[in-house]
Order: structure tokens, then sequence, then C-alpha cells
């Protein structure tokens, strides 16, 4: 029986001490309780110190085993170490690096925009074709958390002109501060980036729109408004000639009284003051809303002008896949001049579009402007995704005084397929419904124009 | 005794229950042993109170320790887990992010090739000197899949010249559908890209070729063959003056009856049939197979042609380090003209090459053409790259009817070091054979121009 | 007892031997140990059995448990192991992927300078504005570890002149070899980029410093000299007309005999000897070191040179946050010509420049230049940026035999502002002091000039 006692003591402690839930410092105990046996007569001196022995051995591993539950944290907790300061990759609808402590990262993108269109002529000859509208590339990203840039090229343009944006920004300050070129703040259309306006051209008073220049400005807005200011030179290249440049100050408030995920109501006004410099001219013209042509709808020809003042008054109202867009633009040119009088240029536009699938406008209320439509379903991905059918009626009058620039109504037609996030085929028919005074007089052409366009 | 046998029980059941490999559940099975030991007088109640409060308190843990292999099973599947969703870098010969579903991809590349030439001059003076021959930068991707764009732009060029790609491509039918700008299908020389094109310039019959245009083309393909048609504008702008823009019908079919991993046999035919437009012009004319120069070899001068019909008949041959390719052009032009004759022009081209070390040209069978040179030892890495050399023929005749635009010979010796999969330096010997008619008649100069080309 | 022995021993041997502690092969012995209990009849062959049958199944785990150290050792390896071959991505202050062999990289890059300039005119007008002064893009790149690449474009430029670098580089001998398009090896204050030029405009005889050309060059460098040669062509197009291109050979060589952290010597020497090819002709003009105005403070016009040579010594010694720096430039225009003189133009210019924060200049021993500033506290992360004074005295002689270009001296003040590693501000004013003979003869306008850059 000893024997027999030995042999389950010898196991049972052995097994017992080295079994991996044993508590360091048991073997203690154990000794103790060994001697006590050893005393007793139940095991021999020699057994006391074999398991001893066995126990150490046992217990020169030090730590437990552990569970898999345990082991699984630890995987977990060692592979979100390894991995949080990696930056992060996102390859959705855009290629973007952020660094692991999102203080940095870069985006690369750009778009294309392929055009052919075709004309219904009638007085003049316009040009039936194809055109590379927009190929752009772009670099932006963040560098040590507060500072963005953003430098933007179309490569359809030649030299400095190609350069859309290139800017720093500080978003550290209540306002944001934004140094290089950039647009100026004005207008709903023109805010709206050319990938997302709803027809391929913005409305006929576009052309009142001051172009991307050199300046500073300001920003600040909130989930449902924004406020943005600045003061630009003219144009990215230095002063031609031996004349300086004009200045411009302009500003744009938008605010949306509306804005929930259904329905969103945009108010906005902007305007743009500016002194010509020591060039005093000024013109304004624009395609048929097509921009394949080379003609001309309306034409002022350059004229005189010392100062002028552009204002516009925005709203758009969105409820489901139905949306209401208007503009209504004045501009006001002083001339300077004891013989010439002061000259008002105007024009507006309406246009109202329906998704018949299930989608909706993208509206941004701290940019105040339109952002990328994400079909509901995706083509490629078994949907057929968004479809979007747009009407427009748009007016400009360069009529005044003795400036002819011409009177202008179109009616435009559009029909819009999202097929992802990133491809839009879009078909419109425009057409010229009058033209009063200036070159394009009387000349009422139809034009129909496609366009692919890829977005990444 | 007893004392002996509780302890042993004592130690085995607590080091039992709460070993790792006990089974949650065993404490119930072992309950009732416990009450039966008890219950014959092995062990007193106190003891079953004891080592069921053990076996309890053991079973807290709940979980099993694991061993090793099991730990290790876990890390992996963890580590798996957690980075199969990650963007996939690819950093070998280029640089290529895949999302991690494959869904989404982006791939930044280009290539310098900078050249320099000098000339043995004869009657015309040429110019020697260096060129910065092509410097592209592009970007191309896949997005939800079935959806590819690449826009490419050439930095030697101006303006929207410059843009090389800029297509959109669906290839979830099956016909991939194109959309943009991009290469009529036509040649075996013009589909091989200029990085892998045998020479430093093609053939001169390339003169023929019509460019890159901005249409819609379908395409199909399997491994060893490949149809592609498309319709197409002119050039990348819009239609200048107030002209209309003409359009072609083009195709390409290859086939490669033999292909394995050590022979192919190419076989193909193209076709560009165009409709003029309004500018019923067109013009043919080369430099002697050499870029650096500003002199044509052969130029017909522009001339009226309503419709031209271009075709070409490719053949390519290799076996090992050997290579034989070759193309018959023949352009038949329709000028419209009761008083002018229809035109017929014509060209070929016939070279062979051969590495001196263990490479071979990398045909692609879906793609109709040749691929990149991937040698089989790298320079830097202990290798010496791949050499190979090269000799072709070529002949153009511009001379028909009133058009006396040159009939021409060349030949031509190439030697090409493909350093590493990235890195080519090229040398060409071109002798001007005979011109007979036009500017270039019966100048024969012979020029010898290096490359030094990289791809990323 | 017996039952009690049989209970304790087989629990205690199943225990111990299932348990994750007995070693493989264990078994077997305890097999022998079995046998002899069951031979000594303290167990019979049922329970020996049984054992060995429990045995067997225990010992399918095969391994033991393992501990908690163990696992974490193992998971770090795993991860380690798994992510050793990824790519690493560099986010902070530029955006750089290399493979994780190190044997290839990719590195997209940039700069935005915009800037502002007002003057106060004396004799000519000179035009106030804006100007986006560099807007860069470049990708830059390893393959296949020992060849380098970098295209870099500037977007103001328009077409092939756009083109800064375009060259591939062999850095596996013990000198580096680069063909391609990139900087002549020429002065101080050329060799340091734009981005880090102590004003916004190089010092006036950089007017001396060749550009960039296509060409073949060697480098060697240590952490403390730098030797660079090249022999060089013209421009990155193809010659023009029925000219040949020139050449040009050059050198530089830098030591820095002082060189630690708070302490360096830069002393320096380049040449460029030039043959001009076909075209014999070179002239020589500068702004007044500011870039917005169209007027050139100096200019020779155009005239005869058949080769000339182009020398500058370069000095500059930094001493914590103050810094000197000077160069001398002389240059020996061989005009071939019986009836007119040689010419010998020359300038110099002397700036220092003082950091009243705690920062200092870079300067780079083995590129013989300076580099990037990182600021010792960053703006938008507490910091207030690095501050830096600078005084520059430049003056240049273009007046020489029949040639009146003019001679003239600036002063200018400059105050920097290093927001971060990526943003500087600057403001420069410059004092046209005197100009003697030329177009600018006597004029001595003023110019207050801004920029902001950022660097990505």
């Amino acid at each position: 029986m000893k024997k027999t006692g030995f042999i389950s003591i010898f196991f049972g402690l052995i097994t017992f001490l080295s079994a991996p839930v044993v508590q360091a410092g048991t073997n203690e105990a154990l000794a103790e309780l060994l001697k006590a046996l050893e005393a007793n007569g139940t095991i021999s001196s020699e057994i006391t110190d074999l398991v001893l022995k066995v126990a150490e051995q046992g217990d020169t591993t030090k730590s437990p085993a552990i569970a898999k539950e345990e082991v699984e944290k630890i995987v977990h907790e060692e592979v979100r170490l390894a991995t949080k300061d990696q930056p992060k990759i996102n390859m959705k609808d855009k290629f973007e690096v952020t660094s692991g402590d999102g203080q940095f990262s870069m985006r690369v993108g750009g778009r294309i925009q392929a055009d052919a269109a075709t004309y219904s002529e009638d007085l003049r000859r316009q040009n039936d074709g194809t055109e590379m509208r927009r190929a752009r590339l772009f670099v932006q990203g963040n560098l040590w958390d507060a500072w963005k840039y953003k430098l933007q090229y179309d490569l359809v343009n030649t030299g400095s002109s190609g350069i859309a944006d290139a800017y720093i920004q500080y978003t550290d300050l209540p306002w944001d501060i934004k140094v290089g070129h950039f647009k100026q703040p004005f207008s709903l259309q023109n805010m709206t980036s050319s990938k997302y306006i709803t027809f391929t051209e913005r409305g006929l008073p576009h052309l009142f729109t001051p172009g991307r220049a050199i300046g500073a400005g300001v920003g600040r807005s909130e989930k449902n408004w924004s406020l943005n200011a600045g003061i630009f030179g003219e144009g990215i290249d230095g002063a031609s000639g031996d004349e300086d440049e004009g200045f411009a100050l302009g500003g744009r408030a938008t605010y949306a009284p509306i804005l929930n995920n259904n329905q969103h109501l945009h108010l906005g006004a902007s305007f743009s003051y500016r002194d010509s410099g020591s060039i005093d001219s000024l013109s304004f013209s624009d395609r048929p809303e097509s921009h394949v042509t080379n003609v001309r709808e309306v034409s002022t020809g350059s004229f005189n002008a010392d100062t002028n003042l552009r204002t516009v008054a925005e709203a758009a109202y969105t409820n489901g896949p139905f949306s209401l867009q208007s503009e209504y633009y004045y501009v006001d040119i002083d001339r300077d001049s004891s013989t010439l009088s002061d000259l008002v240029f105007s024009g507006y536009y309406v246009e109202g579009s329906w998704f018949f699938t299930d989608d909706m406008r993208n509206y941004s209320g701290n940019k105040g402007s339109y952002g990328r439509i994400k079909p509901k379903s995706v083509v490629g991905k078994g949907g057929i995704g968004a479809w979007q059918l747009a009407m427009r009626f748009s007016s400009v009058d360069l009529n005044d005084a003795d400036i002819t620039g011409g009177d202008a109504q179109n009616f435009s037609l559009g029909l819009n397929w999202f097929a992802t996030n990133n491809i839009r085929l879009s078909a419109n028919y425009i057409n010229v419904l009058d033209v009063n005074g200036g070159a394009g007089d009387g000349d009422e052409p139809e034009a129909f124009q496609m366009r692919a366009q890829v977005e990444f």
C-alpha cells in the first residue's frame, strides 16, 4: 500500500506542481506538506527530494500557461500595436494615404472628361467633333495636422494656365487661412466642381464668374453654413508688359435653413469687386453651353472697365430625388469715363432635376455646394447606377449702352447616368432659343453633347 | 493509509480537474464519482466538498490552456485577418496599390527616354544634339472591379497634345468597352509601346499610322488572339475654326497560331478608314528613323484627301533568342476630285533580332504586341542584363501621281542593353540607303543615335 | 485501499500523462512502470490498458501548453514576419514607399511657391502683381537597389521647358553615373534647391549659371566632400533649325573642413566650359532679384560667343544660428573673331543670416549644398516655427569691351518664417543701389516681395 501511496502521491504531486495552473510560490507550501508526510512515514525522504526536484524543474517555466481567449487578446493587441502606426490606405473611390497618427496625409487623384458633340446649325457654322474637356491630376494632403495643400493641374491647358489649385491652408484658427491659387468664392454652380454640375457645362451666366487667381482668403463654416472672403490678384502669371495687376475683393455666404437626410434648402450670396489695375479692359463671352464648338453665342468683345462689382444670389432646394436650383447674377461696371456710361449686365438660370432611381443630390452644407453622387446600386455589381433627368432655362443679357454682346436664352435637357461613384455618362440637348444682338444675333443652333467622365 | 489515499486522491483530483485538458462539464461527472467514493468510505464528505470547491475554482478559468501550434495558428489567422483587408502594395518594377478586396487599384508610373544623336551629313545639314524624347507620367487604376481608367501625359509636349491615354474602360461584358483618348488599333509596331520597340524609333512606314484620338472602342481577346475596333474623332482638341472634325473607323485582328514558352508566331491585320471632315487635307512625313534631327527624310506636304483607307499586314516569329518581324502598309486615298486621281502609298519593314544572352522577346498573345523584356540576370545584382542585336530594312514609297513625297530605303543596326526590368540603353546606327524624289532626293545621311531609358 | 489506490493512480497517471508539460516519449517509460505495477499486483491489466489508452489520447496533443511570454514572442515574431516584407510607407514631411527588401522605392512630391510683389518704381515702370513662381511635381525612386530615377516637372512652364529633372542614376560603382536631364554642377546657390535658398531669388550673379541640360555625369562624395563632373548638350529639345547643338564640360568640387553639429565651413569651386555649337550666340540678363516684374535690371542682349568658360569660387560658414555665404563668379568668353575682343564678366554676392529662434541652417557635406530647415518648434503643434533674418549684397558687372549689359549692385533684407518642415513664408525687401550702363542705367527701384511656399 505504501508503494501505491507513494506512486499516487508522486504522480499526483508532480502533476500538480507542474500543472500550468499552479501558481508560483506553491512549491514552498508543498515542500512543507511533503516534509509533514515524510515525518508521519507516508513517504520517504528520497521521495520528498525527488518530488521537490521535479517540482522545481516544473517551476523553471516560472510562468503559467494561458487560455485561448488570453492568447487571442494578446495577438489582437500585438497586431493592433504593430499596425496602429502604419499609414492607412484608402482605395475606395479615391486613393489616400494617412499616417498612423493622422497628422500627415496624401491623396493622388484626377478626372477625365471626354466629350463629343454635334450641332444643328442655324445661321453660323458650328464645329462638330470630339474634345478632351478636362484631364486633371492633383496631389493634396495634410502636413503636421493643421496645414493642408493642394496642387491640381489640367492637362488640356498650356503652361501655367493649366494650374487649377495651388494653395496652402492653415486650419487651426477659428477662420481657415488659404494662400495661393484657388477659386474666388462666387456662385453655387461655380463652387460646385465641374464633376458634379448637373449639365456638362454651367449655365450661361457663369460667364460673369471671376476665375481662379492668386490670393489670400479666410473661411469659416459649420454643418449648415459657410463664410468665405479673400483678396486676389490677376491670373497666375506675373503681370505682363509693364502693367500692374489689378486686384479683387470677394466673398460668399451660404446658409441651409433646411438640411436633413431627405431635404435641403440652400441660400447663398456672393460678390466680387475688382479694380482692373493698369490695363482697364474686360470682356464677357461664352459658347452655347456646349464646349466642343468654338463659336460664341454671346460676346461683348473687349471694353474699358476701371472697376466692376459682380453679385449673385443663389438658391437651391432638394427633396429626395427632386431638385431645383437657380441663381441670379448682376454685374455693374464703372468705366471711369466722362463720355461712357457705366454698364449693367445680368443673367440667371433655373434648373430642375429628378432622379428616377432611388438617389438624391449630395449637398454639402459646410461648403455650400454640391458633391459627388454615390449611386445606391452600382453597375458591374448587379446594379443599374443612378439615373437623373434635368431641365434648364438660362438667360444672359450683355446688351447695355454702347455694348451689344447679346441677350440670349437657352433651353437644355440633360440625362445623367452615374454608373458608379466614379463613372458618369451624360447626354445634353441644348437649344439656343433666342439671341438678340451681337455676333450671334438671331443664330439659334441646337447642340447634342455627350460626355464620359471618370473621377479617381 | 487513508491519509495517503486522501492526499493522493485530493491532489490527483484537483490536478485532474484543474488540468487544462479537462473539458467543461467533467465536473458534474466527477461530483458523481466523488459521491460514490464518499459512499463506500474511501473519502469523507469534507474531502468531497473540498475537492469540488477546488474543482469549481479551477473551472472558473473555463478555458483550457493551449499548445504552441494552436497559438501559432491563432496568430497566423489573426494576422491574416488584420492584413487581408489591407491594400497590397506592389513595388517591384512598378508601383501599384490594390485594395484588400481587389476591387480598387491605382498605379503611378512613367518613362524617361533621353536621346543623343550625331549625323554623318550628306546633301543637307542634320542637327546633332540631345533630346528628351519622351518623359511620361501616368496614373491608371481599377474602380469597382469592372471599371478601369488611364491618364497618361507626355511632358515633352505642350498642352493637350501631351495627353497620351485618357480613357475609361468597362470590362464586365463579353467585349470590353473603351471611351476616351487612346491608340487607334493599327499595326504591330504601333501597338507595341515605344518602351519595347526594337529600335529607338519605329520603322519608316509608321508614318502611315493614325495617331491617338478621342473615340469609342470595343475589344475582345483570349490567350492567343485579339480583336479590336473603334470609331474615332480627330485629335484631342475641339474642332478648330468653324470646321467639323472628320471621323475614322478602325480595327485590328491578331492571332498567334504558335504560342509557347520558346516560340511564337504572330499574324495580324489592321485597317483604318477615315473621312477627313470639313478640312480635306492630309500629309505624310518622317525623320530618318532618328528623332533628334529636324530634317524629314520623306514628306508629301499637305494634299487634298476626302477619305483614306490604310491597311497593314503584320507578321512576327520568335524562336528563343531569335526574332523576325515584318509589316506591309498599303494606303489608298480618295481625293474626291474629277481632275486629281486617287493616290496609293505603301511601305514595309523587315527586322531581325538576336539576344546573345539567354533572353527572349516578350510577346503578349491577348494584346497582339510585345511587352517588357525582363533580363534573366540583372545589373547591380551580379548579372550582366540582357543584350540584343538587331537589324532592320525599311522602305516607304510616297511617290504617286502628282505627289512626290519620296521613295526611301533605310538600313539600321541596333544594340540594346536591358540592364534591369526597368533600365534600357540603346545604340542605333541608321543608314539612309536611297531617297528618290521629294525634298530629300538623293540625300543619304547616316545617323548614330543613343538612348537611355527608364520605366517605372 | 486497492480501490483508492487504483483511483488515485488512475487519476494521477491520466492527469500526468495528459498534462501539457509531459514530454512526448514519456508514455513509453510510463508503460514500463504500469507493467511493473500490474506485475506486483497494485493495479489490474484493465487499469493498465485504460491508463495507456487515456495517455495516448492525451498524447495526441503532442505539444505542451506554453507560457504567456512565449506566446508574446511568437506573436511578435509572426507579426514581424507578416509585416517585414510589407512596403514601408513614410508620411512625415514626404510621401515615400519602400519595398520590404529595400530594393525598390517611390516618392511623390512637389512644391508650390506663390509670390506677390510691389515695386517702388524709379525710372522705369515695374509691374506689381502676383505670380505662381514654381509649382512642381516629381516622382523619384529606386529600382533594383542600385538604380535611381527622378522625373520632375514645373507646371508653370510650357511643354518640355517645364521638365526639371529627368534622369537615371547608377550607384553601385565608386563613382555614381547619371544620364538624362539635370543640373549642371555649378555654384553653391545654384546647387541649393530654390526651396532652401535664403532669399526668394538667388543673388544677381546667378545669371552666369548654366541651366539644366541633357548629359552624362559622374559623382563621388563622402560625409564632407563631393566631386561632380559631366558633359552636357543644350537644353531639352532636339536641336533647332539645321544647327548642331553645342556642348559643355563642367565640374564642381566641395569640401567642408569643419563639419559638426554646431558649425560648418563650406569651400567649393565649379567651372563650366561650353562650346556654343552652330549657333554662336549667348546672352546674360536678370530681374532685380524679384521675379514678379518683367523688367530686367541688367541685360547684355545677344552677342557672339564661340566658347565660354565660367568659374565660381564658393564659401560659406555657419555657427549655430549665424551663417555667412559668398560666391565669386568669373566668366571668360571667346568670340572667335579678329575684330571683337574676348569678354570678361564677373559678379559676387555676400549674404549673412541669423535665426533668432534656436535653429540652424542645414548643410549637407556630401552634396555641398544647403537642405531643408526643420524648425525645432512647429506651428500648429504649440510652437512658433523657425525665424530667420538675412541680408545680402550682390553685384554683377556685364560691361566689357563693346558690351554694356550693366554694372549693378543690390542690397536685400529678408525675413523667413519656417512654420513647419514643409511650410515657409518669406518677405524680401530689395533695393537696387546702382546700375551703371545698359537699359537699366541709373534705374534704382525697390521691391517688396512675399512668398508662400509648401514642400511635400
